[in-house]
This record gives C-alpha cells, structure tokens and sequence, in this order.
C-alpha cells in the first residue's frame, strides 16, 4: 500500500506531549489571571463570512487571510480575536451588561511568509473592556494589573509594562504641524531601538522636516527619568496643543490609579516612543518586554480605542484591551530555556500490575481516580524490563509494581521515580494517596 | 457610513456569556476525567495539508470538507480529530512511548447540509489508546470506565453504554453466507430503534436472503435478557465460525474486566444491534445513550480498530478510542433543560465604589484577587441605581458598597444577591473572603 508522508504543514506549531503539558498550563494560568479579574469568556467561530470579517480589513493583513468559497458562500478564517469581538458586541449588545469584560482564547490564521519563529496558525489570548457609549480611565489602569498578574504567574520578574498615550503623540505632531507625517514619524521612532538616536533624526529629516522640528520631537523622544519626571517635562514642554494637554493629563491619570491598584514601580514605566500600530488606537496603549530577552519584542500589548464596531453598528462603543501571542512566545520560552520540558506525565502514578489477577490492580486504579490521582496502568502483557522501561520513558512520579506477594500480604512499595526511593505502604488507596507529593 | 450585518454564520454555535461559563465547564470536567485517567494532551492544526487529511477519506466525508487553495497549496480544515491523530502518531513514532495514551478536545468542520441541531463546526472531546504492534483487551474494557467517570461528573445517572463486538456481526454474517451483504444488513438493523423488527425483517428479505437465514438474523438480534444471558446464548448459537468464536470471547473478557474497573451493571450492556460504521472498526464496539433521552442517539461512541495509520506508515498501530461529540450534546442539554443558564458571572464578588477615593476600593480588589477570589470593581462613574442594575444583570454572588463612610469605620457589608442577606464584617480581604460561600 502507498504510504503518503504524514507533514505538518511549516508555520504550523505541534508540539510532542511532554511540551504540550507545558504550553496547557501556561494557557491555564492566563486563562484563569483572566477570570481572577472577573472577565467573561466567549467562543466566536474560526470561519466567518468574508463581508463580516473583512469589513474594516484591508492592505497588509487582506493579503494574508484564509479566504475561499464553500458553495457560493465567501468565507474567511479569523486573523485575530478583535474583528470577531465587535462583531459579536454588535450582534449580542441586547443580551450584554457594560462595561462588557470579554476574555477569549482561541487560534487565529495568518497566511505569513513561512520563517523562523512566524506562526501562521496561533493562540492570542485577549482581553477587552468595552464600554456602551464611554469608559472610564481607570479601566486604562486595570489592564496593566492583569498583564503584570498573568506574567508573574508564568514565573516573570524581571518584565516592564510600557505605556504611553496616542493623543500625546498625535497633539505634538499638530502642534509642529506634522499631522501628515505623523504614521511615517512614528514608524521610523519605533525603530529607535534597533537603528539608534542618530539615524532616527536623519531619517526624519529625509521627510523634509525643518532641522528645528526635527530636534523637537528627539527632545520628545529623549524625555528621561522616573515616570513621574517624564510627566513633569511633558507637562514643562508647553506644548500649545489640546490633544497634547489632554493626552498628558490622561497618561497622569491613568499612572495614578495604577499605583492605587498596586502594580510595583519596577514593572511598569512611562514610553514616549511607544505608538502600537497606525489607526486603531485613540489613548492608553501598551508594550510589554522582558528585559533580559528585549530581542522578543513585546510579548503583550494593546490600547484604548474610540469605537470597537462602528463597522457592524451606529452604537459608540469605546473599549480598551490587550492581547498575548502565546503560541510564538511559547516557542521563544522554549528556545531560551526559559522554561523546562520536564514534566512528561499527566499521571500522578503508574500502577504496574505483575500477576494475573487483575482485580487487585483494576479497582486500586478506579480507588485512586475517585480520590482525584490521576492513575495509569500498565495493562499490556510484557516482562518487567518493558514495563519499567515504559515507566521510564512516560516520566510519571510514582510507581508500584503489584504482585501477587504484594495482594497477599495486602502491602505495596510505592518508588519516587525521580530519587528511586521507595516506602512500603498498605495496599489502598488512602493510603498510597498519602504518601504522594 | 455604511454598517455590515454582524451575522454569524448558520451552523455555527455562538453563546452568549453565561451559556459559554457552563459549556466551558463541561468541557473541563471532560478533559480533568481524561487526564484523570492518564491520558496525555495533544493538540493537531486545524488545517492541514489535503493530500495528508484525505489520505483515506472518501465518499460523504469528503463531500462535506472545507477545502481551498491558499497559493499553490491544496488546504483542508480536518473533519475529526482521529485522522490528525494517525498523521501524529506515525510522524512522531520515535519519539512517543506505547502504549499512547491521548486526549484531544478541539473544534472540526463538517459543511453539513444546515439543519437544527447540525453543526458545521463543533467540538469533539477524543481519546484513543494506541498499542505498538499490538495492544490488551483490557483497554477495551477502561474506555467504558472513562466514559461513566465522564457522564458521572457531569451530572448524569440514568445513561447506558452499550457494548458489541464486530467480530461477532462480521462472524455471524460469513457463517449465513451473508458477507457480502453484511454492510447493508447492519445499516438495516441499525433502524431497529426507529422501524422496529417486522420492517427489519422485510427489508433483510428484500436483499434476496432466504426466509431461514432472516430468521437466524431476527434470532440474533433478538438475544436478550442480563450480560451474562446474553453471552450465554451468544455462545449457545453453535455458530460455527472463528471469528464469531473469537468475538464472542472478547466481548466476555472485555465484561468480565468492565466488572474488575467496578462499572456498575446498571450502567452498561451488551447490545447486539450496534455496530458503529462500517469498515472502521474491527471488535469492541460502544455507543452511549441517555435513557430518558433515547432520541438524542449516541453521546459517546467508540471502538477497537486493528491499524491507526497504515496509510502512513507500515508500522501496525492497533487502538481504541472514544469521541464525544460536545457542541450537539450541549445544544441538546440546553434544550431539554437538562441544565440551567444560572450562573451568569465569573466574579465572586463586585466591588462598588461610592467615593471619590478609589484607593481602598482598588487595593481591596487587588488583595481579594491575591487570595484567588475573582474580583470585579465597577469603574463606571454612574449613580448607584445604575450601578446596582449592572449587579443584577451580571449575575455576580456578592457585592461590597464602599463609600467614604465605610472608609472612614473600616467596616463594609456584604450582601448576598441571591438571598439579599447582608453581613457586616472589617474592610480587609481575609475577612470579606471568609463571608463567601
């Protein structure tokens, strides 16, 4: 019979089990950082009609879409969780309580140039608060909270929360009469990390700004200090300009419910060069670094916008959210060392039964499972080298070996597989529950 | 500016909040009794190459999915979750230890014909035991354990899991001379609940079978009486054919190790009308019914097949497995009432600020959520009719009011919003914590 070569398409993560443990539980602990804020989770369906998901999209992220027929139906598979959110406010907004706190984990399809660490099926992890007609600010400074409770829960310290504040950013560049410029500007300050002080000016200047425009906004850029210093000299700069004033006062407002809510100083900090895309965002946006691993990029971000589905609905719905690819940082936690491959197993402990009298063995796995330890057994007929060898190999913490001395004497050794320790105990499962860890 | 309708599309489930907070509890007491059980998560694109998805497939299957070239790429989104299991498990084979214990739970797309109660896209809650080489019957006889376990915490008691084995059927259907026929003899006494025995009958005639040979099927099909009875006869029928020989003592061991798992005998049978597919399967058999519910068909179904992927590799990879279909299942549940949409929030508790100082209210969420209560503060600056009406409609269980009054005596009440009881306690996370229920 031809075999046919079982491929996984490339851009496609699949992960051997002993990875997928980890990646499950690091979606786990996001997913319940989430609700510990009292978010809601909704599903939306991977497919949408083209008309629906599409109705905003267009240039780089039309190219790149999932998009065919079924029969006459024009379909197209979700890009991100935003798209599938407005709609799903616009559509249910009878049925909903605002401010609307959504969660939603889920895979979204991008048809990316296949390269290293560029996924084209992969997990975001959102949240979003959306508000009927207006949002409070202070919902601007809860974000961060989650953001910084969610990586401290995956086990980061050493991570800072950058924030900054679009209309800041937009009032400058009106104030200096750079509103045309202004996307070209912040996509060449974006750079600044990569390409360096100098050139950033230089490649300003190419646009044909004036040499004293120019050294305004690398003043503006160059804003150093405590977060609370930078607020000052924005406020010193005496920027002309209502947007600017607002945006500052803004920024100020949303630093100090921040600190209300408690987020330690050393995770959070003020970024004037921070600009998250070109259009959506109207206020508050966020970068996330790990600052040993800066070369990641962000690893979570997201901002406050005016209106989530103006393409669906005449209602405003202002909101502000944030969003973790989990699927490429998981694979940059693996390649970093970040984390470790070492739980193999989802079993607590691997009975091993050793006698033909399977009764035993049978209702000592059941007993553990009623008591909530997640039980194996080995139940293939092999000698013990392959047995072990199995033991071995699952990576389970625990075994016992049944024999039929051990159900005569009603008596079990249960071994440590990762100390090879072993501690004789009777055979049930209250027992043997015991003296798990 | 012209709005697009926000439509879902048909055959698709979408739920609102509080249907999505149950369903997603379903889903996790499924996958926390699979992993009780030991098995190990996976988790396979939902696109994958078409040449590897339809390696086997044919017929209604390939009909029904959805596939479409993106660039020169022949792409289809998979239609169950055992087919990307074979591509898995032959791709990863160095790398897996046998036997493999796995559990998927993911959505797959059927372009089903739209019709209520149909889905184009649902979940599917999978595990499978496959064996290298060659693999125990008493794995045969833990999937049912899992099933029960699974229904069982799901809240369920009046359910029967009904056993066969297709050796038994394929044995019996050699002996008559009817092997040739035996595909449609098992579609026709698949109607039996629906048709009942006479139409049966007269349908088998009309294959061209002799009265006598009907009438031995009629017999066959007609076995009833306890487990044991009805093996007892099985073996009784003097069917003088090994592989009927070779069903009939698989079916007796796989019961008497059912037994050993302690399922009670209440909740399983041997059911000899059931045969699951066609060409698939190749012994134990197992479909599940609600009692109450006959007209829902089967919740769970499964079985023991001799090959997992030959269509990929030459290695024999026998195994069994169990899928249940949860979007439908839940749909149904909802329908008939079998559960309730109660709880419409993921908050413990909301806390509402009624001062301008948002200090305390902020830091108490901040603490309560530390000690893992979810935790929501309402943001919004509204009165506190609006306020209270939010409370009602999200559902949540507490809400705490803090005005500058309960600042100032360091005392807030908690009032339970099913009740409308109210406790007073100190304004500190421990002591409101130890107030919930």
């Amino acid at each position: 019979m031809q075999k046919t070569e079982p491929r996984t398409l490339p851009g496609f993560m699949e992960l051997l089990p002993n990875e997928q443990i980890l990646f499950d539980k690091i979606k786990q602990t996001i997913e319940e950082t989430y609700k510990n804020f009292g978010f809601l989770p909704i599903d939306t369906p991977i497919i949408e009609l083209s008309s629906v998901l599409l109705a905003k999209a267009g240039g780089e992220t039309e190219k790149q879409i999932y998009r065919f027929n079924k029969g006459d139906t024009d379909l197209s598979l979700r890009f991100d969780l935003t798209v599938p959110l407005a709609k799903y406010v616009a559509k249910n907004y009878a049925n909903l309580s605002f401010p609307f706190r959504r969660y939603q984990i889920g895979k979204v399809y991008r048809g990316e140039r296949a390269q290293k660490g560029r996924y084209r099926e992969f997990y975001q992890c959102d949240i979003d608060i959306i508000g009927d007609g207006e949002l409070s600010l202070i919902n601007d400074s809860e974000l961060p909270l989650v953001i910084y409770t969610t990586f401290k829960k995956m086990g980061f310290d050493n991570f800072t929360i950058k924030i900054n504040n679009r209309k800041i950013l937009n009032g400058l560049y009106e104030a200096i009469g750079q509103k045309d410029n202004s996307v070209e500007i912040m996509r060449i300050i974006d750079k600044i990390d990569k390409i360096g002080e100098e050139n950033v000016k230089e490649e300003i200047l190419k646009l044909g700004v004036s040499a004293e425009t120019a050294q305004t906004i690398i003043k503006f850029i160059k804003i150093i200090g405590s977060t609370d210093e930078k607020i000052q000299k924005l406020e010193e700069m005496q920027i002309d300009n209502e947007m600017f004033k607002k945006g500052v006062e803004e920024l100020k407002q949303v630093v100090k419910y921040i600190r209300l809510f408690g987020l330690p100083e050393n995770n959070f900090t003020v970024d004037l060069t921070i600009a998250r895309g070109l259009d959506y965002y109207t206020g508050t946006v966020y970068e996330t670094f790990l600052n040993e691993y800066r070369e990641l990029g962000s690893i979570c971000s997201g901002g406050r916008y005016e209106n989530l589905a103006e393409n669906y609905t005449d209602k405003k719905l202002p909101g502000v959210g944030i969003s973790i690819g989990l699927t490429r940082l998981f694979s940059k936690m693996l390649e970093l060392n970040l984390i470790n491959v070492n739980k193999k197993s989802i079993s607590d402990i691997l009975i091993i039964p050793m006698t033909e009298n399977m009764e035993v063995p049978l209702k000592l796995a059941t007993d553990l499972r009623n008591l909530n330890v997640n039980t194996e057994v080995y139940l293939e007929n092999k000698k013990i080298k392959a047995k072990m060898k199995y033991a071995d190999r699952l990576g389970v913490p625990y075994i016992i070996v049944i024999g039929d001395n051990e159900i005569e004497q009603n008596n079990v050794k249960i071994k440590n597989m990762e100390t090879g320790e072993e501690v004789e105990t009777k055979l049930e499962a209250e027992s043997i529950k015991g003296l798990l860890k």
